[in-house]
């Protein structure tokens, strides 16, 4: 706590500097900081997220107190991202039924009366990346995490892609390996990627987390045989720039070589780009030590503030 | 002739109205038109696709008899679509090797000296749709063409998507259906969309035209099948929204309703949007009697003309 207090009073020195407010939204812990325009984590916390009406106001109270200039909100989803909607900022159909149809946006805006930037959890990596990672420089580009769930961000013609929705592309249908009988573990589709590759359809195929699995070559070379399937189709579809894999499933990484080359095999020398050609540069993991959600989230808060001058 | 004739007095009577040219630039063939800034066709051509030494020489002295004020190309791919790129405007690893690497931009920019505009033939029809058409008024939509091939056009954030290249998004990979026991026609991916479902797949399945295998529902159920799994994985990913197909296979008109019911069987009601509620305008035919590629090569004429004031 004291580390905490000395951090405070570094920023109340340094008032000409902005203070970005970050919150990572997830389903299970809300992630707090407060950053810097140079993307320099000043500050940060981490609260159970239990129902809005208790964890709110500790989140609230936590901006508060460190006077944010703008604040910006990465979020599970599904979520509202049309300004034009008269539930613009709301968490939508969620199954965690708390937050289920909850204005997270207008209660920061209401609270904090600070500019505030609204987006979905993955698309915010994929800003973070693009911002003070390694898409730095490049107008477009994905982000995929693939932990407890798998989501994607996406970076193209230089903006975050929200359209009807926002890309659900965890969702995608793929095909399921001949050696690979489990049924699948997402309640809504079959044969989708989520519900072959996240993290709990690992551990539920083979009983074990996927820690213990760690040293078990055909774990990680079906795990890559999904997950190269699924970037073909995001190559195909999107044709990014820089695929960057984040999330807790990516830290095994031993799976990078394998989905470097089973992506390649499956192009099968139809995508002739320079990218493709140097795909160790290509499909890459996330480089900001985890920090790609908060950092995103900054940016977020700098952009609606920019928008509010 | 005459027709032609009045038509080119027409245009010289009142000048004071854009000519805009525009080429979709095909594998077979190419179809010329001049083109108002009211989207109206005032003339139309159709020369055999040859060599460029035979080909080109004879759409130049067209377009020059017309004295347009800017022309639109939209071509077959790949093709090089980065303005960065020292290869920008070329036709590149197109298997039409008279083609290859040739600077079909250039080559008009040189000879007519207007401002031009440059894309594929999927993205100029979504081009098309989007300003003339049923996705006027939308930033975001696909347009998909399935015929002799199989390709997709993008609208994003209002911005047709090029990004490391073009969209290739026919050649996603689809789980086969059980029942269906043809190899796929793609001499790159064993299962892809287009290896699967494009006019030629569909000849070869059953050793017939499309157009012979009207009246036969096992078909059509199967091609629909085909579509609605390539549709959930571009709702996943791009969340268009609008979804519109043309082509000559999109011609069998029976295919809609089965496409929009199975591509709701798919999704299993996980996207829940106003669009997906109403399936029946949300997933449709091109709306510009196979005029959507012209139209859309017209407004990147305009575009191009735009930019260069």
């Amino acid at each position: 706590m004291l580390y905490d207090t000395i951090l405070r009073r570094n920023f109340n020195q340094r008032c000409k500097h902005m203070l970005y407010g970050a919150l990572e939204a997830g389903g299970t812990k809300m992630v707090t900081a407060v950053i810097n325009e140079k993307g320099r984590v000043l500050d940060r916390a981490s609260f159970p997220t239990e129902t809005p009406e208790k964890t709110m106001p500790v989140l609230i109270e936590w901006f508060k107190e460190r006077k944010i200039d703008a604040i910006g909100i990465g979020t599970f989803g599904p979520a509202d991202l049309d300004r034009s909607s008269p539930t613009y900022g709301y968490i939508t159909s969620t199954p965690k039924l708390a937050w289920k149809n909850y204005n997270i946006l207008g209660a920061f805006k209401e609270a904090l009366n600070v500019p505030a930037g609204f987006d979905t959890d993955v698309n915010a990596a994929a800003l973070g990346e693009a911002s003070f990672g390694c898409m730095k420089g490049l107008t477009d580009g994905i982000y995929i995490t693939i932990g407890t769930g798998i989501g994607v961000g996406v970076l193209t013609n230089g903006k975050l892609l929200h359209e009807m929705l926002h890309p659900e592309a965890g969702h995608i249908l793929l095909t399921q390996d001949p050696t690979d009988t489990f049924a699948g573990n997402c309640p809504y589709h079959k044969n989708c990627f989520e519900g072959l590759a996240a993290g709990p359809a690992i551990e539920k195929r083979y009983g074990k987390s996927a820690k213990e699995l760690k040293d078990i070559p055909e774990v990680w070379k079906l795990e890559a045989g999904y997950i190269a399937k699924a970037l073909v189709n995001y190559i195909m579809i999107l044709s990014p720039k820089k695929i960057v894999l984040g999330g807790g499933v990516m830290h095994q990484e031993q799976l990078f070589p394998l989905i470097r080359k089973k992506t390649a095999k499956l192009l099968n020398g139809y995508i002739n780009t320079k990218e493709i050609a140097s795909i160790d540069d290509y499909i890459v993991p996330a480089s900001l030590n985890d920090n790609q959600g908060i950092l995103g989230c900054a940016k977020l808060a700098e952009l609606a503030y920019s928008e509010c001058r």
